[in-house]
């Protein structure tokens, strides 16, 4: 498939009429063609009144065509065959791996929405039959199901190009909820999404879908963005990014003559906990499959372990000293964008600048290396520090030592939201574990014990979201079959003839869906 | 129980230090001793601050005790016996019936989410097993969970001064969650306030929980409540109330540097939509339910039918005949307060200024009386004026007559987001309903037919919410088992030892939660 450079408003292409901007290929500075030309707010109103006018026939399309929809954007991705993944290596810096990795990932991901869109648990059906003869009122029928909220404006991340992007898990979740979708590309990997975007398209074609029912929209600045989210056609938004672009969402939304809710996934540094018992035990093994996470995807993951909390003494000086070899050795990995690269340097030249430097990583004369760090300070420091805790994006991480427990509880409570907290732990630290772990509750969307943060599974326990400021909204998940529920609302059926119900809904259940009757399960 | 005209501060009773104010009998005008006094910032801060340290403990605390202290709240509120009746009679001209079948409300309601919290399903537990030989990588033990928001803050209604108030729908379901509660008591009725709070205090004492789990709050301005929105240990925030009141504390929850959700119940019109056959053939009997539902209550619920909508004709005409007659013979009733009535007779009066009169019920001298209104005009005009679709709270209504069935759905497209929607239907409308259906779903959280909007059920199916501006947040319902997950975050636990796990999640489930397994039901 020939890139053309241009966004997609429902079935057709646009070339746009604003600034032109191209793809960077990271590991070498160069630009790569074509050009990119950015939409006016004219033709972002196109897209979101197609999306609207698709809305009606979508949200009530079943559930096996919804399905059937989600399988075929996974098989048109698949269709794309190598020059995707060619594409997204040359624009983002991946290795060919990870982007195959992330491509099986996204098109697992779509599939998991089309079960989950057919199973109907997400419907949360609740009936609570007519009661006649209760006195001193009989009770009506009353029906509960669940509706799609509307079209939904979904920003791809940068540094998942495909499982975070144009068809990756807002898209999927919000598709799979009955809502049209207006994707707002990412701008350093123009040419991943408008293959991508074309793959969602010709989907849309094949199961006759309304064209509405998806677009692309590029544009290298921030004003698409604004003008999608403010649009009063949109009804929610699906944000992983910067927490200075989630905040600036977010204020859009809430801006609006019609407030909306906002899923922005922002920022964590993503606290291991080291305790006592383990440290001694396996001080080695657990620096070394730290600097292991630390280092996966050049850092560049919202899970990456940015802060590491232990309790001061012979057994982290050991831990410290490991790690620093391993970060030694390090080699340098290209950065997703000259962006990031350059927002790195500053930031591990800020953290340097306020804590002692353990290791740095192999330098290296290519462009945009990230260069492995990791540093140390005290926690009083830390707890006298608010910038300390800010991410750093990439293999940077902070060591916090501790005189004892009770000091690393006090960080614990310090800390920020986050989207995972991790303890590392043996047998004998299950108490020190009982202590930390309502902290960690009230603080992290995931707990985990001795593993590692990164590598998300998408499954339906999962819960990838936090408290503020890791996520704009703790309620949900982004990652899993949950992510469905952010895009729905309830509503409730009083009393309607059996004709005019929701087939999820009516007493014969025809679509076979779990239900809450009078409150119990059936 | 001798009125103190106190707030109360965890256990404390305490005379706050800023007004004066007194409630007001609204059918004499008095005023009532005894005085209150409202509280200063500094002690809105030591309620957070004790609702926080709360947290931590209530928060822990097993399902069985939650719903044991729901329980006792509701015996301690029954034991005030005829005083509440009397004084909640008092200060909101409501008649005994209706206070004593709230109060029945108000303590099923309890009883309700005690069930609920034992049943464990808004724990929503799923359960992805360990997977030991996947490949390429094997899936760890992935468990998810729900827990609490934190301390909320809840804004006691003055049309429900028992099941809407201190004990009402919005602080069972937070306390249901695991939420510490702190109430700002609406001023209309303080010595309710103080009766249902003392009562709640007694239940805390009773089950031997941190006193912080419940304070209540007194002051006559909008200082207390919008500092108490503002406080960095509210997490979130219930409220029914007028638009105006609902979007200020929204805008501070915003502003805050940790958003925080607002659950505000705010307007709404209730449209009711007579569909032909059915007007043909029960206009009477429908113009005669119409008037008993605007009259109940005088009209002061939020699920007050303020719109009807046909199609013009004889029957149409008919219909107003009879639902005119219904009006003239309306005596007056007392309206809760001075300022709700006179709200009231301006919002009358501006209706009278841009729609047809059809009949007004019986004039009194008696004070701040509602007197039953109801007017008529042509479906342009009401699409043509937006501020036709101003809520009057109040026993007021007005008719859309419309030229055709388009312009029947015309008019339902142009509505704001409602609380609820009604189809007076026959069989013969089947068709005609079914065009509106997905309109209306859009547009209202319950859809309802042959029955009146007023009577919401306190059931698992009910959804008492809907889109902006009937409610902030459409994701949700006040009334019902399932408003508990307003206040609640999901939690996913990785690879946690056995011991580690809350009991909920344990693998031997010993509370016997229903739980989803690798997406299915067990």
């Amino acid at each position: 498939m020939k890139l053309c450079g241009t966004s997609l408003i429902g079935s057709k292409a646009v070339v746009g009429s604003e600034a032109v901007f191209k793809a960077i290929d990271p590991a070498t500075g160069d630009t790569l063609a074509p050009d990119y030309r950015g939409l006016s707010r004219t033709e972002v109103a196109q897209a979101c009144q197609l999306a609207w006018a698709a809305f009606a026939r979508y949200r009530e399309k079943s559930l096996e065509e919804r399905a059937t929809f989600l399988e075929t954007v996974a098989v048109e991705i698949e269709a794309l065959g190598d020059a995707l993944v060619k594409r997204a290596m040359a624009e983002t810096g991946l290795p060919q791996a990870r982007i195959e990795g992330e491509r099986t990932r996204t098109c697992g991901q779509l599939r998991l929405f089309a079960s989950t869109v057919r199973a109907g648990e997400w419907l949360d059906v609740r009936i609570d039959p007519t009661l006649p003869d209760r006195q001193p009122m009989p009770r009506v029928d009353l029906r509960q199901g669940h509706v799609a909220l509307g079209p939904v404006a979904v920003f791809g991340a940068s540094n998942f190009p495909l499982a975070f992007s144009v068809a990756g898990g807002d898209t999927a979740s919000a598709l799979a909820a009955g809502c049209p979708v207006v994707v707002k590309a990412h701008s350093a990997h123009p040419g991943t999404s408008e293959l991508v975007g074309r793959a969602v398209q010709a989907a849309v074609a094949k199961c006759q879908l309304p064209e509405g029912v998806f677009s692309l929209l590029f544009g290298s600045g921030k004003e698409i963005g604004q003008a999608l989210v403010a649009d009063p056609r949109i009804q929610a938004v699906g944000f992983t990014g910067s927490r200075s672009g989630g905040l600036a969402l977010l204020q859009t939304a809430q801006n609006r003559l019609q407030p909306i809710p906002v899923y922005a996934e922002m920022s964590s540094i993503n606290p291991v906990f080291l305790l006592p018992e383990a440290l001694q035990a396996r001080g080695k093994e657990i620096a070394e499959g730290f600097i292991g996470s630390l280092n996966m995807g050049a850092g560049q993951f919202c899970t990456n372990p940015g802060l590491v909390v232990a309790v001061k003494g012979e057994a982290l000086d050991m831990f410290n000293t490991v790690a620093g070899e391993a970060v030694k050795s390090s080699a340098g990995q290209t950065m997703l964008t000259p962006g990031i690269h350059a927002a790195y340097v500053d930031g591990v030249s800020q953290l340097a600048g306020e804590a002692r430097e353990i290791a740095r990583g192999a330098s290296s004369e290519e462009p945009h290396q990230c260069q492995t760090a990791l540093f140390a300070t005290c926690a009083a420091d830390f707890l006298a520090k608010e910038d300390l805790q800010a991410e750093v994006f990439g293999a940077a991480s902070l060591v916090i030592e501790c005189e004892d427990m009770a000091e690393v509880c006090a960080v614990a409570e310090h800390l920020e939201g986050q989207l995972t907290a991790t303890l590392q732990m043996d047998d004998g630290d299950l108490d020190a574990a009982r202590v930390l772990l309502p902290v960690l509750e009230r603080k992290a969307g995931r707990v985990l014990a001795n593993g590692w943060p990164t590598g998300v599974e998408v499954c339906h326990a999962m819960v990838h979201g936090g408290p503020f400021p890791a996520t704009s909204d703790c309620r949900t998940t982004s990652v899993g079959s949950a992510a469905i529920h952010r895009f729905l609302r309830p509503v409730c059926y009083q009393n309607l003839p059996e004709g005019l119900l929701p087939s999820a809904l009516k007493e014969t259940n025809p679509l076979g869906v779990p239900r809450l009757v009078d409150g119990k399960r059936g």
